[in-house]
């Protein structure tokens, strides 16, 4: 298998981490999507990430499909590692986390701080490239300190964030964490028990690549890759 | 089962023929989500719609998490009635699709168009109501032909939008396009597959309430519940 994918995007981490947990091992290739190739587009005309080319040379496309062809294909078999729970609104509880973690926390502060502070970046000048925009920062970053409570809470009332045990609403909210933490957008001190519920996820083993991935032209916080913070 | 709903809300509307499909009777509430009701956010502390108090009051947040519910507790048991394909990498490609028309189309064009033309009409002055605001309406609608081409090759090259046979996929398109049509957001002549399409898929009895629906304020061009155009 092959992931398109981009090492600061949330969706993307969110299915590097579904494949590590189920232990498949797919080739990563890094897609700049605002360069709009037109063979990355043939794969996915929406142009986004991530892309994973399956059997056949298929591709899947978006985050929400992934996770659910890899639950079809590998949770259902995975016994007590699958990362859903049994019953069907069980399920729809985990699924309502993902998508606030990979839709919503990422259209509320993510894609704006990423693209500001990481993107622009790498991105030419005729492409969005750039001085970081403030007042876009500014916003995002108001909307980080209510997902933190939001995220603390639960974190506080549940084991794990969408079940009982570990499930894929672990793997989207530690990948939305780890891109916030990487830039140091986070005041732990405001969420211990987010803090706690962080540290056992970043343990895992299926958390260590991306705990070494290193963006050009930004250093992550110095915890960042630190298990114990 | 109560739905929680907006009658122009794309998301809302694809849950509605989901449940039609089905054969599912639902209580219809209308939620007007930027009244924020407390009572609305304990339920989905995203405040969004479409939300489904499913058994034993418990509540399914958003149109995927509701799609797969359906798909588990319903569509499973529908056999050749069930809106989704047998395996698992057609069932992706159902899933892009939904993705497409209730994600990307809802913010490419319809969130702006529906807050602009419609719910503007209705929310206070306080809460965003007042004139609407033409260059967002006029960002959205350079964004409604690339959709209605991309629709219109979709239609031309398959049988169903998503599959050999009728799919949650078509569900999802026609609910995006019905709420353009409604706003007279749509030039047929300019997609004629698109059109034999969405004339097979308005007339199943799925789809009789969504265009009986009326808003306050806005009449629907005189076509939208022609079967026929």
């Amino acid at each position: 298998m092959i992931l398109h994918h981009q090492p600061m995007s949330a969706p993307s981490r969110f299915v590097r981490l579904l494949l590590a947990e189920y232990g498949v091992s797919a080739e990563l290739r890094e897609e700049r999507p605002w360069e709009r190739r037109a063979e990355f587009l043939a794969l996915n005309p929406a142009g986004t990430l991530p892309v994973l080319v399956a059997e056949a040379g298929v591709p899947v496309c978006g985050a929400h499909p992934i996770a659910e062809y890899l639950d079809e294909t590998r949770g259902v078999m995975a016994r007590d590692r699958r990362l859903m729970p049994e019953y069907p609104l069980e399920r729809a509880e985990v699924r309502r986390l993902v998508d606030w973690f990979i839709l919503k926390l990422e259209s509320d502060v993510l894609r704006a701080l990423v693209r500001e502070r990481i993107d622009k970046l790498h991105m030419p000048a005729d492409r969005g490239g750039g001085a970081p925009d403030s007042g876009a920062m500014r916003a995002a970053r108001a909307n980080v300190r209510q997902h933190l409570r939001y995220l603390n809470w639960l974190a506080g009332t549940r084991d794990w964030l969408g079940a009982k045990s570990v499930s894929a609403a672990d793997m989207a909210a530690g990948a939305a964490v780890s891109v916030l933490d990487y830039m140091g957008e986070i005041d732990w001190n405001e969420a211990p028990q987010a803090r706690d519920w962080y540290s056992r996820v970043k343990s895992r083993p299926a958390f260590r690549p991306l705990l070494g991935d290193r963006v050009r032209g930004l250093t992550p916080v110095s915890h960042y890759a630190d298990l114990d913070f």
